[in-house]
This record gives structure tokens, C-alpha cells and sequence, in this order.
């Protein structure tokens, strides 16, 4: 069951182990999902080059690959790397973002789901599409369907996938297939920061890295994500403040912190 | 004519419509300029493959091109882009970063300015490159010429092209070749934050989106961020300051801010 | 012989003449290294394409190179603009990101520093890899060892390439291969920063577009970073205020303020 004190005790292992947490992600986003595993305690690397990805996966404790700013040549890196990940058992996650906008990124995400992922997290619509749930246009980046809409689609991509499959949005939802558990953390001033769906993806690669079991993980990185926002959240007058505040917030992130905060809604 | 209200009514549609806009645009200010449409009220996506571009110009409501950090497979997809939203009908807008610095940029700049773009906007000197009034060597990406002296050019510039004119420095001209208006909100210290000409471009592209008159949009667009931008630099003691209240601002805008402090200069 | 004299009259000399400084370089950065060099009094420009380097070098004052995001299109890139630079003495400087880690970085990094950069500027891994001095693998883009192990590695590098060599840290050390600084200045909530060693090598960039004494170049630019983030740490409760008060650091530095704080530690 996830807890505040599971939760801890993946922060503590992160603070403890430092991880090595291989990123190929979007360019939007690359600085903040590097600072944010930093505040975190984690190492984070960006390296997407097909001659060295398999090489840099063998290094790290986890994978995240994100297909927000998408092309060609790294949808070869992408595949080449998680196929690694999944051989050598590094836990790897999928943010699928934007996938139902176009051709090119549901065909993508599609492939890469089956690779084994540890974690593929997305917003409804990613999911709904994934889950073969929909095919109506997703509008850009942002879903158009809450998350309580996916949940049923979201256990059966895990159970297709094998992954533990999290719905985000104003409530998280976090399945195996079977389990499922609701987080209430976050703050409507999040929505307003481009890329924190993104940094969630990568917390939990963080998680993952450290905590076998992947439900409690995954569920671990996206409360570090949703408690800091909304400390941050609470102090600021608009999202540039937000951005700083929580990077801070997620540095001093402590057990008491998330014993006071963490909202789990069933 | 424009003016506080006509700038107040842009703000409220954008905020009223979230237009999603598609950017084409620099590894420098991706993240910025995602974040300065958010704060506004629009609806950011980076989209550069040049298998997935058409497809996501259709789903948008306006297409921003920026040729900053530039190189050959983005200028396929910038073209094809431009192509499909002038087919359409969907407002894009130029931004010919560097022009005159070097062949590719000004040969790059100048097939983009003939694809019908709703808008132009650059500084001075990108402005005279664009409309042949100097061969002289820009020095990188900044002007080394003053806003007025290309007002002429950029005159002849809306004329050939058929695109609204706007050319930024301390004080900001936008022309459609006939009306001219001159716009003195800003303040020196927004030159020390890299990419803020990108960001006024693209808040442009999300004004575009919801307000027919383009004249107007592109002077509310620039408005938005040169009031932001003012605010913010009154309370920063530097650069970085300056960037978290800028966020801030644009996210706090109103109406009764706009008619405050909007300057229309001539 | 570095003094805070030195370091002053570098940094005014930047302010004076605002040097164009031509970077490649890694995606994650981009943004920060130009905001930094903005900050500082210099005019940053990211230009990377084959077609358009060269002519770029040849209107720049200094070339900055750092392998952080590699790919082998940037490579071709590289080669290529520091060869010119070489040529026609325009000092460049290069930051061999995560050299030891896969054999692309380390290769590509040995093959760029026989091209003749003014600097190198590493962590104590990356020195010690491109010395020859270890054949270990480094963990991803951090050093796993001090800076003091990399000082006669460093010494060796320098002789052998021609270069001055800095190898960063708690303690950075600076040398061309007989005469040898350490500076003291910097504060460990740095580390908790991405890219700080690449605006480094960057503010370094900048320096040696100003001051014809490359040792007192390097040192300089150091130190530039390392006191202002010093100052910026000093109020910071996280990493997210660190950034912010870093670039008003940088904006404000100035003589008075470099007499005072600036450790030179033998």
C-alpha cells in the first residue's frame, strides 16, 4: 500500500543512492527536468546520440524517454535505448506526449509502449489513445478528457503493456492493472508552467531507480512532483515565481513535509 | 486605431479562447516562450518534424517560424509549415533571427518572407536585410541600427510581402505600409534577457489567433510584453529577477493595467 | 600573477566592448549560458549549423564549444568552427562534457582538444580522461574524483595541447603548464544547478575575447561564476532562488565587490 512512509523512504534512497537518471527528453524542458532531479538528490544526464545511447543506458539506474519535441533521428535513439533498458532490467518510463495530435507521435508512442516499460505516464488523452480507447484529435499538448475518464483504459494498458500505467491531471491515478490509488496533491498554477507533466515522468524515473516496487515508485515520484507545486504554488503570484519556488520546495522536501501533505484520495 | 481597449480585447480573447499555437522556433527560448503564452492565456506546442508540421498546422490557430539557432532539416519544416498555414488561411508569424549575419540566415529569412506571413517582426537591422535597404554585416543576433531608421524599409517591406511590419527596439513600429503606430512601454534591462524579441514574437502569433485585424494584433502582442516587461523591471535589481516577475506579469495582466500604463508614442 | 585587480579590469573590459561570443553547445544550457553571458556584459549568440559556422567565427570575438547534448551532425559543426577560429586567432575554449563516459565523448573530445583551443575547462573525470590519465568510466556527466588528483594531468594537458587547462571543483585549479592558481570561491549548492560548469567555461569564452593573457583570461572568468554564485547561494534557500540571484550576481558584479570576496588559495 502507498504511504506517506513509503513515500519517504523512496526520497531517502534518492537523497542516499543519487541515481543516475539517463534522459531523452524534449528540448522544452530539458533544463527544468535536469534541475528538478537535481533538487531532487538525483544525477541526471541528457544523451541522445544513437552511437552512445546503449553505451550511456548501461551507466544509469534509469531511463526516461519523452517524446514531446519529436523527430526522426530520436525515435531511433528512443527505441535503441529502452530496448536496452528493458534487456538489462533498468527501469525505463514513457511520456507519450502529444500522442493522438499526430501520426508520427501515435505511432510512436504506440511502439515504444510495447517495449516494456516500467512506467508509461501521460495525460488522459495520451492515455486514451494509447489504450486504443479513442481516436478522436487530441487538441496539441493538453488533454481534452479528465483523468477519472481514463482509468478504466489505464489498467488495460498495464495490462498490455506490463507497465504501470498514471493518469495525471487535477487527481493522479496510479494502476498495475489491478491496484489503483488517487493522489490529490498539485495546485490549478501548475497548469500555467509549461512541462511539469514532464518533470513528473522524470521524478519517477528517479523513483524507480531506487524502490523495486514499481506501484509504490511510481506513485513516490509523482507525489514529490504534486506536494512541491503546491508549497510552491501557495507563495506565488504567477508561474515564474512557481518555477523557483519549486525547484526549492522539492530540495527541501523532507518526511515531516510529506506526512503533513500527502493527499491520497482511494 | 489602436488603442488601451482594443489592446484589453485581444488579452480577453486569448484568455477567453486558449488558442493553441504551434512554434517552430530556437533551442535558446523554447521554454521561455512555451511559458510567456501560458502565462498569457494561449495554449503553447513545439512542433518541428517535418513528417508531423502539416498535420499540426491544422490543429492550430496560429503557426509562430523563428529562425534562430537554424540548421537545414528545420528550414524544410519551416517552409512546409508556412506553406500549409498560408493555405489555410491560419495567421503565421516571422521571425528572422540573425538575418544579415550570415547567407543561410538571410537567404532563409527572405524565401520565408514570401510565403505570405500575417507578420514580420525583427529589430532594426533584420528589418533592413529583409527589405534590401543594406548588405551591411549584422553582428550576431543584435542590431546595430535603430528602430527609426528602419521604419521606411519596413514600409516597403509590408508592401512587397503583404505581412504586418514590426520592427522592436526601445521604442516598437508596427506598419501594414500604410498606418504606422509607434509604442514606448519596455525598459532597458529587457535587453540583458536573452530571447525576449522571440517571446514578443510569439505572443504576436497568439494575438493573431483571436483577432482578425492583424494591425491590432501585432501591436497588442507587442504590448502585452513590453508592459510585462516594464513592470518586472521596475521591482528586479537584474536579469533574472526580471525573467520570474516578467512571468508573473503577462499571468496578472488586465485591462485596467493595459490602460495604465500602454504608451502609444505616433 | 591573478589578482582581484586582474579579475576587475577583465571584467570591465567585457563591459566596454560587449564581445560577440559564438557558442555551441548543449541544449540543456543554451538558455542560462546566454542569460549569463547577458548578465556578465557580453553578447551571446547560438549558431550551429555546418553551413553557416564558419562565417559566424569570422564576426566573433570568441568561439565557445562544449559536447554536452552530442550528436554527430554537431560534431562536423565543432571541427569545423574551431579550426577557423584556430586559424585566425580567435581564442575558443572547450568544455569536453562527460569525456569518459561512451567513447563518442571521449573520442570526440581528444580529437577537438588538438585543435588548438585557448582553454579547456573540465571537471577532474574529464581532465584525467583527455590526459590519458585514467581509462575508468566516469559516471555520466559528474566528476568522481577532486580536482587536486586532476592537477599534474592537467599540467600534462596543458603542455601537450597548448592550451590552459581549468579543472573545476570545490577548488579550481588553473593552469598552462608551469605557473598554477586556485581559486577558492563558490558554494556547494551550486552542484545542485545544472550546467553551472558550462556557464563557466562560457563566462571563461568571454574573458578571452577581452584579455590578450589567457591564464589571467581563465582565471578571471572563473571567477566571475564562482563569486557570484557564491553571493546568489548565500540568500538562496534552493536551487530555484540560486538561478534567479545568480544573473543579478552577475549584473551587479563589480570591482569593489571582487577585492572583497575573491580566494586565491595558492
Amino acid at each position: 500500500m502507498f504511504s506517506a512512509d513509503r513515500c519517504s523512504a523512496v526520497l531517502a534512497a534518492i537523497r542516499e543512492r543519487s541515481p543516475l537518471v539517463h534522459n531523452i527528453t524534449n528540448y522544452v524542458v530539458m533544463n527544468n527536468t535536469a534541475n528538478a532531479l537535481l533538487a531532487l538528490g538525483a544525477a541526471p544526464a541528457m544523451v541522445h546520440a544513437p552511437e552512445e545511447v546503449e553505451e550511456f543506458v548501461a551507466l544509469s539506474q534509469a531511463l526516461v524517454v519523452n517524446i514531446g519535441t519529436l523527430s526522426t533521428p530520436w525515435i531511433v535513439s528512443m527505441e535503441r535505448a529502452a530496448s536496452v533498458a528493458a534487456a538489462r532490467g533498468t527501469p525505463w518510463v514513457l511520456d507519450p506526449v502529444g500522442a493522438g495530435a499526430t501520426a508520427l507521435r501515435t505511432n510512436t508512442a504506440v511502439a515504444l509502449a510495447h517495449l516494456r516499460p516500467a512506467c508509461i505516464r501521460g495525460n488522459a488523452s495520451e492515455i486514451l489513445v494509447l489504450a486504443g480507447a479513442t481516436t478522436e484529435k487530441t487538441r496539441g499538448v493538453d488533454s481534452t478528457r479528465s483523468s477519472a475518464d481514463a482509468l478504466a483504459p489505464a489498467r488495460e494498458l498495464a495490462g498490455t503493456t506490463g507497465a504501470i500505467v498514471a493518469v495525471t491531471g487535477p487527481v493522479d491515478y496510479v494502476t498495475d492493472g489491478r491496484q489503483c490509488v488517487g493522489l490529490g496533491n498539485g495546485h490549478p498554477l501548475m497548469a500555467r508552467v509549461t512541462g511539469l507533466g514532464c518533470t513528473a515522468t522524470a521524478l519517477v524515473g528517479a523513483a524507480l531507480a531506487v524502490e523495486p516496487d514499481r506501484f509504490i515508485a511510481v506513485a513516490a515520484g509523482l507525489s514529490f512532483l504534486a506536494i512541491a507545486g503546491e508549497i510552491a504554488a501557495e507563495k506565488s503570484p504567477g508561474p515564474g515565481s512557481l518555477q523557483l519556488h519549486l525547484l526549492d520546495a522539492l530540495h527541501q522536501l523532507d518526511a515531516a513535509t510529506i506526512a503533513r501533505r500527502l493527499k491520497i484520495v482511494g
